[in-house]
């Protein structure tokens, strides 16, 4: 279960209301690369952690509390920056003091309506809060979430979620003088940067982790590049020479078309591998016998039960009934 | 800042994996009226509480707060009844254990195939966990999250999705057999009508809060019906007698089109109406004034900070630079 | 079946173009409160109440042929506020008026584009009518819409949906100074409000209409407010003293997580109660009971007919093959 | 405005509930090829023609009225399709009789909950009604609507619109054996049949309608064909000999990419053509002059005004303040 | 498979960075009318004509090719008019460039951050590249693409789709005064004219084309125009007279609404059609068959293979085990 | 552009038909880790690319055409084990062979039906081919698409991308037993194992490439890890002991709540780092010249050109006109 603390994680603060940056800084609430994402990925993935990896689950859900924290500092500031808005619409009746807002006083209603015109929803519809979008106004899908049941590929997926999510915070800052908003950037972006490296090391730990999954590939395409673009091209360490993997070098393969029709597609393809598909699948199954044996101890197929109360272990008390 | 709890709010078990079910139980994860839901739109709408209304924000972040609690219960739930499709699918090299689970021993693959066509993600894409997804598989949207800025619409609005997930539990609990879940399903449910309490409560105590907003009616409009439909009209006490409002009568309009021909578009429609159009302005224009000078009293215009370390006082600290 | 009527319902006029406040009103088109999500919600919610609830059949399909007829309304406005911008379009080998338009004459191109791109949409994909989207553009969704079957649900949803329209043309009525559209944004947001007694008044006289659906909750839990926030915590009618309900007051858990904890999961947590769940369900059979009756009753298991030729009663003909 | 009429267009009927097609059938409800779709499409392409092209508007408007009918045809199918399902939930501290609906009396709860994941939402979200869907459960979305201000593409987007839906309606002709469902899907696909004819006949008096809009092509490139793929090439009136223009034939380009490097990327492209693209720009020209002048005379650019009342001519009113 | 070459289809310049005209240019980027969709939906169609209609295979999947190479010189377009943005961004310490790019070197970071607001994710999401979005940032979706296994709705669904396409293009042409842009679009909006043309080239050679798909509609409905709304009505080719269809002229009713009433909801609705529809079935079931003939002789039921290598006919190699 | 080559990749076959599993497959068509999205990937973060990183363009070109290559196989598979559904349907008058096909001839149309209830739309709407979606039918979305103009983002979003395109494919060879699609499937399986390795390598040579982007982190929260849940807590290489940076160590916040109100929200939060805030922002900004040089170099803020004809060169023409 949760528990809010009424406190913000960081001293979330503003110099004076900025509709605008409230608008682009919705990208961080609402957006694909927010934290909302961040938080609802996490938590997601640490259900199918809880009973075979509880260590993992309670990085998971440290994390994701964290990522509900940064939630909070985002909406909290767009609300800051969104200001009076939420007063004004009150005054209905009265020559509303949203023109001074945006203005400064002098402005003719046109002008009030072109600040609305940014994003017009905080004006119409939330009524001066966030909305649950990103900065054009697109409603956040729970299709931003990637979580697969497998530590080797959602670890993965966070270290990729991280770094996007660091490089909005970074071009973020560079539209806004407020410092103060400036200060809250700095501290969110930087937590990006921790949970990468947390990310890391926890999948470092486990071993092998490459490549993600099971199953092994086919050796005789593992490490073969093929060239499907005409004209100059471009060799380095990613088509030529040494792979990133122990022993062996890279196949190029320089006219891809003549290649696939002269193998049957590929069926007759021949390579030399410094590793036999049979090596491979060896590999394979020792480690999916090691994974199935870590995951089915620890979830029952009979009565389970998710928590202990109180809960004092890591583990969950997996209940046989 | 949230902090997480290990224990789940409500001891959720399940008597045996059941991944039909589970396919269900979707729709309070991630669909329209499920736990999530309720969760982000109380959430969201406590930023605009916040400052102005520091005991709405309270009584929101509670309840957001054990709404997030609810959607542990429901993931937890859902993942002990996929039970063990997650290690099954590490079985890649030998005859996965997966049809055990479905039919007993016996069944084929084609058995296997069909369970997982129920929904074939929890088989192909989440390895097993839930999707932030409704029960026919449609992502969840941030356009589910209705704020709108002011408590007497928003409260409305929560009414009405407590007693949303109220029905949809409701019509859940029809269809599993398990008394474990049942037992979660019953408690969950239980919590949408007090929650729906709560919101009226609290409805109820701002005075006045008809019409929801500022802003009166034209008077000749708030009480009239129109007959839109042919042949034999329903009559009850939406549409003749007296209405639910102080003084006066549904006026029935029996023939809109003739009507709207003959007042020119209803612009010289005329209507006796128990108060006056001017009566109605100076009632609106009186609580206008009121509720801007609530709001804009609690939040500054200039620098602004959303907590107080520690945060001793319901209020924000509102601090003015 | 509908017939359509070329006169508006009421009389919609604009003073000039403008093209800026054409898009705020998108969202009373497609938006997730405007009046498309509110004709398609009751007409939809229309179809489980046509055969057992006729009275509620033709009061919803009235007020959905009023939303339609407001959709009109708007779609109506909103091409007129686009003025020329169609017919422009067409000069294509011209230096098009758009321009002049836009600025008044002296305007540079520039000015136009800047125009332009406060909804690309208006100048480029619709060619100056309206979108099916809302204020930022984003498409229409069937998930607006809240039909779920239950009358005293569908109604709830009703009045909240009319409250937060009725919210958004209060915040429109701001950004415009035409009084032709203010004229018809009063009518629109008037109507909303006369809904809202309508659906109040026929949910009123559903007895009894709460809980929504037909299951009672667990007595333990219905009255019990969990203080799930750290902190100067919040009191009122919503959480101590007599709660909206016959008889008993709300039970405050100052401490949840220690509740929770030596509760074993609120599985052992007590509660002295107004009435025992062994009476609540009592109630609950009566009523489901009830239900079944009406309904049952009303649609035939075998062959079955919507309407009659010509339909003199509110009744389906249920024609029983 | 609209008018509601209670007896359906066709009076649909159905033989027994049949949950499976009904799952099908909400492709031509919430689809994106459904009857909403076209309902909704025709009514937002009548909004810019109703000042310039009020012969246009009046056969559009009749169409979507017809459609939205049709809409009201499906759902009512759908319903009667769903039979008891909305009552039996009602019986929820019974032994439901859903089972009994489902397999005829013997049917384990096991095979309810099979029927009910065919499509879970009309079991516990809908409660037994239409969703606003598609048959995979996606909700309908603005964008299915095709509207651009131009009749000449817009009739033809109609013209493939009722192409989709006929295709749909002949292939769900084969999953059902009711008679009377039978009957009312055959007069539902005839009926797009003969709106195909009606848009296929007004576009035809619109001369000259191609290219759509106004702008007329490169006359380099309007005859061209580039055969981008290897290997046999097939050749047919679409790339060799007369095309379906007046003079002229297809130019083939055997070997695009060669003729793009010799030709600066088609810069310095030569080709003979029928006719001169200054005659094709005074042909532009002439009709931008002509259509910007249809239209400007009929939309004012000051006070408009959408109706007469009473409406006795097909022409707006266009009152000029 | 495919093969990428460097060189653009045409030689797409800029004459200088407008990230204003860039965001109007996303509508045929991502947006529903765009290149992706066309694409998209030619190289989906032609799955389903691959064996049975291998010509008109060839000509989608050339043409599917050239509009994935369209869409290639869009994104480049953007990109080139995005121009300095990506490095700009990476001036994060310094007084950043950004400034003069957008306003010639005076301009507060107000204007900065103006230019940014009119799309915020060329600035702080894709860091100065295309989204895949329109131009309101609305993602692509698949639910864009019309393939529906007939070639006679396909290819109608494709001339519709190049008519929306070609207004697109000609509505962009008015907001850049580019030469270079100009005259990228010109070319682009001349390929969806041939386009067209090949399209309805390829209809054309099939006979009979109409009605699309195989069943023939009731001849009673077929020809019958329903004068849905009331008041003036618009009379010509498409409700009365020669219909465009051999032999036989519209029916126009007047007054539906008595009509169905009367005629037990048109079930008994007589009308004299110049064929029966005993005539009606037989056409359609000799047409059945010979399509039948057609697709089952190409596809076979057991093993199958897509391609031969190398691929020197047109027809898949149909392998049979 | 593009260029089509009529044979498939890999020679994709299929043993017989199989409706069930071309649902499950679609997960890799129309899904949000499928061939389209990693294509569409590769393609639009190539745009940014092509002028400053021609070398990374080549490689995110190669790879993006071959998952459009990969695309076709997936969609050609799709196709084959869909089978005759495209002729048969076709067979409306007659007793169609859809049945034989799903039953081996004895199956009632209601197993024909149920089979068609898998994916409704692949008979009722695509006729027997994919369509753009996932395996429950969501169509695909631009937003899956991550490309965010930095390569040291975009990389790491592609080697989590393909590691969950590993894992999909991975679960789906689970349920096939067709020996020639799982030689398909374990084909493509093995090149998103190749192109992990590709992505990996090159973004390795681009130093340094941590954090992702231009600005460092405030060195105080880089190396803290927050304990954010109760009860027994996890310790391991991500949140003690040396982390995965040069000097120092993580610090381990125990009670975060506690540190949060005694640093006023963290801005008093002292922390010994192995490097100065200084220090960084030194890396920072000597990292940001650098790359903005590179971009700013090749990226001209006047006339630009996309290609050269012929393009002999890696770098675009870059033409200062």
């Amino acid at each position: 279960m949760f528990h809010h603390v009424k406190e913000l994680q960081f001293n979330a603060r503003v110099s004076k209301p900025d509709p605008k940056f409230a608008r682009l800084l919705l990208e961080q609430f609402g957006g694909g690369n927010g934290e909302l994402k961040a938080a609802m990925q996490y938590f997601v993935q640490a259900f199918s952690a809880r009973q075979p990896y509880p260590k993992l689950y309670d990085m998971l859900m440290d994390i994701a509390t964290e990522e509900f924290s940064h939630l909070e500092i985002v909406g909290a500031t767009i609300t800051m920056l969104l200001g009076p808005i939420n007063g004004e619409l009150k005054q209905a009746f009265e020559d509303s003091g949203l023109k001074e807002m945006v203005t400064g006083g002098s402005a003719s209603r046109d002008a009030l309506i072109h600040q609305a015109l940014m994003n017009p929803q905080f004006f119409v519809l939330s009524g001066g809060g966030p909305t649950v979008t990103d900065s054009n106004g697109n409603p956040w899908s729970g299709s931003f979430v990637n979580a697969n049941g497998d530590p080797t590929v959602d670890l993965r997926s966070n270290i990729a979620a991280e770094s996007r999510a660091k490089i909005v915070y970074e071009y973020l800052l560079q539209f806004t003088d407020d410092e103060y908003v400036q200060e809250s950037l700095r501290f969110l972006m930087t937590r990006e940067i921790s949970h990468f490296q947390m990310f890391a090391a926890h999948l470092e730990q486990i071993q092998p982790n490459f490549p993600p999954g099971i199953l092994q590939g086919d050796a005789r395409f593992t490490h073969t590049y093929f060239n499907l673009s005409n004209g100059a091209s471009a060799r380095g360490p990613w088509n030529q020479g040494q792979g990133p993997w122990a022993g062996g070098e890279w196949t190029y393969v320089e006219d891809p078309i003549s290649t696939v029709r002269e193998s049957n597609g590929l069926t007759n393809f021949q390579q030399t591998a410094p590793i036999s598909n049979e090596q491979m699948n060896e590999i394979g199954k020792k480690l999916g016998k090691q994974r199935y044996a870590e995951i089915s101890k620890a979830v029952p197929k009979s009565t389970n039960q998710w928590s202990a109360y109180p809960q004092n272990e890591l583990e969950s008390p997996r209940k046989a009934s």
